[in-house]
C-alpha cells in the first residue's frame, strides 16, 4: 500500500495532503478517488486512508482507520556518520533509517572530504531530511527520526549513551585497543550510538580520543568495509545480536 | 599499502604488471620507482614487491616475500542477486565481495527491470568483474571470486548448495512459510547460497517455486530493506551468526 507522511495528522476526518505528498500520489503515482493509501505522522501513528478528491493544486483523504507500522526498534540507537559526498551520504542515512537507526547524527573529521561551507548552507540538511522520509516510508516505519545538526567528531564524543561504538578497519588494532564485534553479545545496553568514519579512515589521533572518551573500538571481521558500506553491515550485526532487527 | 592485481603471478623475481594496472600505478597513484606495493594473484596469494622501473607503457616491480591477506571465509557463500540498474549492482556486488561473498550469480525474475540484451552483450559482466576485483582490492581480500553467467532464476535454484536461502520481505509470509533469520542460528552450513531479489520483488509464484525446490524464505527484520541494500545486510548477518565475518 502507497504511504504518505502527515506530519500534522488529525484522529480523524477529512485532511489534505501536504503539497509534496499530493503531487507524488496524483502525477507519480497516478492514484484516483477511492484508492485506499496509508498515512502516518512520522511520530509512530498509522492510518488507512480512502482519497476524497483529486484537485491541480490538492488532494483530499479521509482518513479510515488505525494501521500497525513496522515495529520501531527496542534499542534506540543514533547513527553517526563522518560526512561523504552527497550521493554517498544520502544513500548510506537511508540505509540506517531502513536498519532501525533511531537518530542521524552527521559529523566531521580530520579527513573528511567534504567542504565544511556546504554543510553550513543547510541544503544538506534539507537532503539528508529527504532521504529519511524516503527511507522511512519505504521500510514500514512510521517514525521519522530526526537528522541532528552537523557536528565536529569531538561534540559527538560529548553526546551522552550507554554504548558509544567507533567502528574501525581491522589494521586500528595497531594504534589502540580494539574489540571484535563479536565480544560485544552479552552486553544489550539501553541505547547505543554507531559512530562510522570517513573515507579517508579515522586520524589515529581520533581514536585515541574517542577511547579517552570511554568509546569502544569495535571491528567487523577481518575485510576492510568501505565507509559508504560499513554502517549498514555494523546496524545489521547490532540488531541481530541485540535481538532487535 | 597499494594492491595490484596480477593473475600470473610467478615466485619471485621481475614481473611487469598488467597494462591497467601499471596505468593505475604510474598515473593515478604517482608511485615511483622504489616504492613497496602488494600484489595478489586473485586465488589467495598475496607478495610485496618493489616498484623497478616505471616506463611510458609498462610498469616492472621486483617481487619481495609473502604478505598475509584477509582470511578468506571458512564457510563459502554464492551471492545470487536478481539484476538491478547497473550503477545499483555493481555496487551491491562490491560489498558483497567485502562481506566475504566468493562466488557472485546475477539471476534474472518475472519482475526484473532490466533489458535481457543488455545482459547478453557481455558488457555488463566485464563491468562486474571490474567491481569485484575493485572491491578485493579495497577489502583486503587475495581471491578474485567469479562472476557467474547470468541465469534464469530457476537455473540458480538448480544450483546445489546446502543451504540455499531466499530473502523475503517480512509481508511474504502471507505466500508461503517463512523463517527469521533468527531461526537459521543454529545450523552453520557447509556452504550456502543468499538469493537477493530484484527492485519490484519476488513474485508470489517464484516464492513458492523456491520452497517447492527445498530453498529456505528468510525475513531479515520487520522493515522492508531496498534491494540494493537487503544483500550486504544479509550477508553481514549471516557472517556474523556463524562466527565467520
Amino acid at each position: 500500500m502507497h504511504r504518505f507522511y502527515v506530519p500534522d495528522l488529525p484522529t480523524s476526518g477529512v485532511v489534505a495532503l501536504p503539497d509534496g505528498e499530493a503531487r507524488h500520489l496524483a502525477r507519480v503515482l497516478r492514484l484516483r478517488a477511492g484508492d485506499v493509501v496509508a498515512v502516518f505522522d512520522g511520530k509512530g501513528r498509522e492510518v488507512t486512508a480512502r482519497v476524497e478528491t483529486i484537485g491541480s493544486r490538492n488532494v483530499s483523504i479521509d482518513l479510515l482507520e488505525p494501521r500497525i507500522p513496522a515495529a520501531e526498534p527496542a534499542i534506540p540507537v543514533t547513527f553517526a556518520q563522518a560526512l561523504l559526498k552527497s550521493d554517498k551520504m544520502d544513500r548510506v542515512i537511508g540505509d540506517a533509517v531502513m536498519l532501525g537507526a533511531t537518530a542521524i547524527q552527521p559529523f566531521l573529521t580530520r579527513r573528511t572530504d567534504v567542504p565544511a561551507a556546504a554543510v553550513r548552507s543547510g541544503v544538506r540538511q534539507e537532503r539528508w531530511v529527504r532521504s529519511v522520509v524516503a527511507s522511512v516510508k519505504q521500510c514500514g516505519r512510521a517514525v521519522v527520526p530526526p537528522v541532528l545538526e552537523t557536528q565536529p567528531f569531538a561534540g559527538v564524543l560529548d553526546l551522552a549513551a550507554t554504548q558509544r561504538l567507533i567502528f574501525v578497519e581491522p589494521g586500528a588494532a595497531t594504534i589502540a585497543s580494539v574489540t571484535d564485534v563479536t565480544q560485544l553479545a552479552s552486553q544489550r545496553p539501553r541505547e547505543a550510538m554507531v559512530m562510522i568514519g570517513p573515507e579517508g579512515g579515522w586520524d589515529p589521533e581520533e581514536l585515541r580520543q574517542g577511547v579517552a572518551a570511554g568509546a569502544t573500538l569495535v571491528t567487523l571481521g577481518s575485510r576492510v568495509l568501505r565507509a559508504d558500506a560499513a554502517g549498514a553491515a555494523a546496524l545489521a550485526v547490532l540488531r541481530y545480536m541485540w535481538r532487535d532487527l
